[in-house]
């Protein structure tokens, strides 16, 4: 069938619902899109997992967090213990977590529930070389696409955690976007003006090694995080599997853009979760054209943004599935 | 202990979860509201109930409606059948539905599984005489009361079906607010262009019958439907029995409305859940300086904005009694 024939049985099922034209807004929006990855007219929205994917950054030695670099440990082990705000989010939505190490500082994580996938004790100073090699990028990307691609659940949230790592996702979409990266600079964690003005000074500097453009992987092999790469790689996998990929907040949507720009196919799969106070996100966002679902003046991460969107998929989903139309449930139409 | 002290405990104990100070954004704004309301630092969200208010209004036969007014009755039974957008949603996100007939047109409707509190086969029309006595108003607020009261759940989800209901929800409130009438009228249910037109004409005759302002109780009788009456005072209940009372769209945060008027304490357990489409909701709001915690461009009413926000509930119950501690997980503070 034509996808525009395809489209307007959509329309045609969803109008045919016992509600007044349009009158679900966004979740009839999102039940459409709902449709189209599965295409299918009785979408499923039945399960959900987060993986959390954790990573230190070489730039955090620098001075560009308010939290020392210790505390991406401090909270994978948080995570393992289920007290992280993710965690609890999770549990009480029905969500499975599971936790990567992509390349924690210090030595490997002991714990039978974290999945190593470790590229090394964090990445190099991207403030002054690239923060990875083209292997190590290669190598990430394709443990985040096993990850990704490895799934029983019908969605996926990613999060991310990593002390410096709004600083690594401001230079990789300042790069891909071509945008001066003071556009992106943001707080992260909770600067204070001070601090906000060092990080701009070390993230120009950063900025500055490299021409004002680069591709995607460029962006991330020069100053990426093992996270954001292996995040890149999940999404880019989990969109081929066909599941919905719930959009966190600042930094997913960082990994979200390379994702579209390593294979523009998956961006169809792509749900952007919650609008994050993070200052970067709306530039990105705007330069995707994403206008995501929640807006809760929230900035943590971990997914928990992309985890509260998990609900509104599952209405979306049974909205199309389950409602009675004005036919079944003989109820009259506009007179 | 003063309110004062146990509001400074309550952000105490917010910032000492393991996350920036903040982050959480309006989930920690909601989770100390209900540690107020529950007045304890363990808030519970274990279970929520929706009970969906059905009356019909003289006013629909005056042509205020872009739908018959037999479709209130149809979606009585669609209640009844699970075949509603609130039904749908309610299974989703495990919320039980009760549905009360508090005045629909036509022969009372016989199914066991209905609550039946009518008060008559619809309200008069209000365009031209009070929608209903002062003894119907009263026993309205009083079977309003003992349903709102009676409850075994925590949280309550009020919605509403009645054609024509979005003309007397816009009449009552600009009559409690003084605010002329065309300030507050919308499309309701979908009118095209002359059809509003002809609504604002009829709403401004209605309004011309009473003076520019009234208390809520004669607003209520003057143009309230029964079932926004016996909304008011479930919500009032519900409020004094401590239950958090989540307050869907644009009729239903005119009964809020209503209900703070007649019972101010009440309005501490209103949680305001999502931002109608309808034109009027915005300025209802506003009046109240109220925030509704969703935007999804929705305009169905039936509690289906209510019930979306109920994971967010108890996600912030859960983010203040589950989450860890910086001290007790171990993780460091900022440097």
């Amino acid at each position: 069938m034509l996808q525009t024939d395809f489209q307007s049985l959509i329309q045609k099922a969803i109008d045919s619902k016992t509600k007044p034209v349009g009158s679900l807004g966004r979740i009839e929006a999102l039940a459409a899109q709902l449709a189209r990855i599965q295409n299918t007219l009785m979408p499923v929205a039945a399960s959900c997992g987060l993986t959390l994917f954790a990573g230190d950054h070489g730039m955090a030695l620098a001075g560009v967090s308010a939290y020392p670099q210790a505390v991406t440990r401090q909270m994978v082990m948080n995570f393992l213990g289920g007290g992280a705000a993710a965690n609890v989010f999770a549990r009480t939505l029905g969500v499975d977590v599971e936790v990567v190490d992509c390349g924690v500082a210090g030595e490997p994580i002991n714990a039978p529930s974290l999945l190593s996938r470790r590229l090394g004790a964090g990445t190099a100073n991207a403030i002054e070389r690239p923060a990875m090699t083209a292997v190590e990028l290669d190598k990430a990307l394709a443990n985040g696409r096993a990850i990704g691609g490895d799934s029983d659940h019908d969605t996926a949230c990613f999060g991310e955690m990593g002390i410096g790592n709004t600083s690594s996702a401001s230079l990789v979409a300042a790069k891909i976007l071509g945008y001066p990266v003071a556009d992106l600079v943001g707080r992260g964690t909770g600067l204070a003006d001070d601090g906000l003005k060092r990080k701009q000074a070390l993230l120009e500097a950063a900025a500055g090694r490299t021409p004002d453009s680069l591709p995607a992987d460029h962006a991330l092999m020069e100053y990426g995080g093992f996270e954001i790469a292996t995040m890149t790689g999940a999404m880019t996998a989990a969109a081929g599997a066909g599941r919905v990929v719930l959009v966190d907040g600042f930094i997913a949507t960082v990994a979200a853009l390379c994702a579209r720009e390593l294979s523009p196919g998956c961006a169809a799969n792509f749900v952007y979760a919650h609008r994050s106070a993070e200052a970067g996100h709306a530039r990105v966002l705007e330069a995707l054209a994403a206008k995501p679902l929640l807006d809760l003046d929230m900035r943590l991460g971990e997914g928990t943004g992309a985890l509260l969107a998990w609900p509104l998929v599952q209405a979306a989903a049974a909205m199309l599935r389950d409602m009675a139309s004005f036919e079944s449930a003989g109820v009259s139409g506009p007179a």
